[in-house]
């Protein structure tokens, strides 16, 4: 599958060189087509990588990954041709930490209403499904360093939905819970305040969360 | 000990009725002092269990719990002398649930605040512990219904937070984390969104979330 990777971040390029290694062929976009981050990945995951603009990768992916700080999607879906992501599985990853107000950062939006269903807003033609956003770069990409946690998928679109699980059953995860719409995204996001907290009592990212039952 | 349950409804019912098999005795406070629900718990709960006001069940504990719906106890607060929680632990399970908007209920309170530490301000000299208010009644009392996750428990006061994680390992809580002080309260405050999401997904309140590291 041709996977488009939206941001040059640790999210983005432990996301593109894992679905390189599981076949895939990936394209890392930024602001720039030829942006310095961008490069080095390109050049040491090989021949399957590539790079380029954001609407560069968003045209290339048939599945399309924002890796990006904060609501920064919603900025660049508005530089984006309107078509580029029609019908195509938009996964958000991101999260809307607001880290202007010092630390730890607050959500820049929660509660009654979640980044994940602005991108979907931004981009409706686009099926968005949000999920990995509840697990730092590292444990996206090898669930055992996070002690096998169950990993969340919300969305609108059934299929969109069947397509992640899917990949991300490849990528080692064995749990996964389909909440719902993505009004779902909501609690998903949510958990980042728990999820900081936690991560400076431990003093690593190795963790994650498992819906357990009775 | 002598404990407080603050409220009637199913969690001061579940934990009162705990707290007295497990030895201690226990007064259930209401608005009235002749409230029904507390009258048939209290004839159901044997010698043990008692009845009357806020106040006296305020006065009653060494430790009390906060078992009431949404930020009603900050109303009952100001009902109180501001003396009669002075240097008790104050034990808050209640969540900032706001049900006027209609389904799912939103939080009155987040983010950048929690009904934890609206509770800590409003009785400033009680040693507030916010736990509990992770699960459903029944899960809080036997902690194998919900597949025995993790408890989180966070405030101000080192001691009143062992104290409250010696009574929770009575009760059978084997994996019970310390967060930190009671802002930390917004990040199990916010869980609830995920946990309302998930009840309606499973049909049932037994689950919960253990924190699991690689």
């Amino acid at each position: 599958m041709n996977i488009g990777i939206l941001g040059t971040g640790m999210v983005g390029e432990a996301l593109g060189t894992k679905f390189i290694q599981l076949g895939h062929n990936v394209k890392m976009g930024s602001r720039t087509a030829n942006n310095e981050a961008a490069v080095k990945w390109t050049q040491a995951a090989g021949a399957k990588a590539s790079q380029g603009t954001f609407a560069d990768a968003a045209a290339f992916g048939a599945m399309v990954f924002i890796c990006l700080k904060g609501a920064t999607f919603l900025e660049v879906a508005k530089t984006l041709t309107p078509t580029v992501l029609m019908g195509k599985v938009l996964v958000d990853v991101s999260n809307p930490l607001d880290f202007s107000r010092g630390m730890p950062p607050s959500l820049s939006v929660c509660n009654t209403n979640s980044l994940g269903e602005e991108v979907q807003k931004a981009v409706p033609a686009a099926r968005v499904v949000k999920t990995l956003n509840i697990v730092n770069a590292e444990v996206m990409v090898d669930p055992a360093k996070g002690g096998h946690p169950t990993m969340l998928v919300c969305g609108d679109d059934a299929e969109a939905k069947k397509a992640v699980a899917g990949l991300l059953s490849t990528m080692g995860w064995r749990d996964i819970i389909d909440l719902g719409g993505i009004t779902e995204a909501r609690g998903t996001e949510m958990l980042l305040p728990l999820w900081l907290n936690l991560f400076g009592l431990f003093g690593n990212a190795n963790f994650g969360f498992k819906v357990v039952r009775g």
